[in-house]
């Protein structure tokens, strides 16, 4: 299958020669009354979210729900079956460390990814009717929880995926505190307006290794010194219940976890229904259902 | 040479056998006037630094200071010889990762370790003339700068400098920014409290891999939980000239940093001029100079 390159990918990616920095050409708010979108966000949380790309909302949730929340991961991590490739347990083979498609689960998780707080807040941001792109559970473990490298998620729902434009974003709900020192979510504010092209060919099934951990669709160390010099890095201190609304093209990382105490957030990607799932840019195999739903339901409501 | 281990030895460690956690004997103030001892540390401070062992004052060092010494630390590390093992360069060769002995070397370096501004603070704390066990400069590169995991310092003189009393702190100085996200000191406040013993007799010259690693003076995972259940963790975030008192025997650990800001902190260990050096209480040779001076030439003032 040849890839679909065309004049109309803004954002060329993946290529084998160094390429050069390319200006987001998609609004961030896509409402077109932008910072007086009418909705749950205030004009000030739209301007935060503008300018830094990010924007934290603390007490969303309850303690409870969160609570509730991570039992139902546990029960859905417990029942899986071995050969399960939507769970990733610890390599202790105990703990579940991610979890994914949450949305296509009965009961909690289902509804907790249709939850009118989260829907409510992305459909403002995107001006649209929203579907779920993707959705996990992921847990950085006490003591060992290991660091995950700078990237932007676009770049590779772009290169992998085939999503077209950057009118999407992911909401992320803490369902337990996430401290400065236990494996917080590391982002460059501001980082989000500049597209930085990752070089070299991407092989197929890319993503049963990038999960872990990422060799194409990084940026270069240049590009990050430079952003961070502008924008700064800032780790994204949550308390249980809290939700950071982050957009798709946000610089991010996440630290290692040295301290007893182990974090556990969820991210849902909402993506705009007027927003393409092509052939993907990067010319590889589309990834599984569970990292790119290509069903779409939400956006044929 | 078999080891002094009497019973005046209040805080054995390094046995075969798991040990009791041991209440601290000694003071945190040793002053007699405790919270009003006189001198630059005011009694909020005195008393944060009972409480939790560790408190940060901001901007006692200037910009230019903190970038003349970043400049001397970077001509000492280039000037030094290939087989100098008081140096230690990053795995490529180029920049100093870390350098001790500060108060041994001519100049800036050492006239900073007996600057007044620590020592005096020092000297309130221990309630005597001090001297000066330890001082080095540690460096935690951009993007690849490691952890280091939970340890007191104390745990480690005691056993293998036979430092006998908690009659000691440390004075780190934040050279460059200290960021929730640039790998900074990581502490469980109150934790100075406790004496948890280390399991495993101590192998002669285990500084030599010690200092990348400790295998030995590691406490064990439950008695970090049981004193983060407790004090928490915080990550203690600095600005370029702050500095940090901390107790000898605060549990602490350094994050790695994924960020493309590197960070340079020098610490210098000061103890009580009544603080005897003597056999080190897990019988294995002592350190050598540059980890732990035993001519103690400030103590003979």
């Amino acid at each position: 299958m040849s890839p679909v390159v065309t004049s109309t990918d803004r954002y060329l990616t993946r290529a084998s020669a160094p390429a050069q920095w390319i200006d987001r050409s998609d609004p961030v708010i896509h409402h077109p009354l932008g910072l007086d979108a009418p909705g749950p966000l205030s004009a000030p949380e739209l301007r935060r979210y503008t300018r830094d790309g990010y924007v934290v909302l603390p007490a969303v949730f309850s303690t409870e729900e969160c609570q509730l929340l991570v039992a139902e991961v546990d029960r859905f991590g417990a029942a899986a079956a071995a050969d399960d490739s939507t769970v990733i347990h610890e390599p202790d083979g105990e703990a579940v460390r991610s979890l994914f498609a949450l949305h296509r689960r009965d009961g909690l998780l289902s509804a907790f990814c249709h939850d009118p707080r989260l829907v409510r807040r992305a459909e403002q941001v995107l001006y649209s009717k929203s579907w779920i792109h993707q959705s996990r559970v992921n847990r950085k473990a006490a003591f060992d929880g290991r660091e995950f490298g700078w990237h932007s998620d676009f770049e590779t729902w772009h290169a992998e995926d085939g999503l077209s434009d950057m009118r999407a974003l992911s909401i992320m709900v803490a369902l337990t505190d996430n401290l400065a020192a236990n494996g917080p979510l590391l982002v460059i504010p501001g980082s989000h307006r500049t597209f930085v092209p990752c070089p070299g060919a991407t092989p197929d099934q890319n993503w049963r290794s990038s999960l872990r951990r990422q060799e194409y669709g990084v940026p270069d160390r240049g590009a990050i010194t430079r952003l961070a010099a502008d924008g700064g890095v800032e780790a994204v201190v949550a308390r249980a219940g809290s939700v950071v609304l982050f957009d798709c093209n946000l610089l991010h990382a996440s630290a290692g976890n040295l301290t007893p105490v182990p974090r556990t957030n969820v991210f849902v990607v909402y993506a705009s229904g007027e927003n393409q799932l092509v052939t993907p840019f990067a010319g590889s195999a589309p990834r599984p259902w569970f990292l790119c739903d290509r069903e779409r339901p939400e956006a044929r409501r």
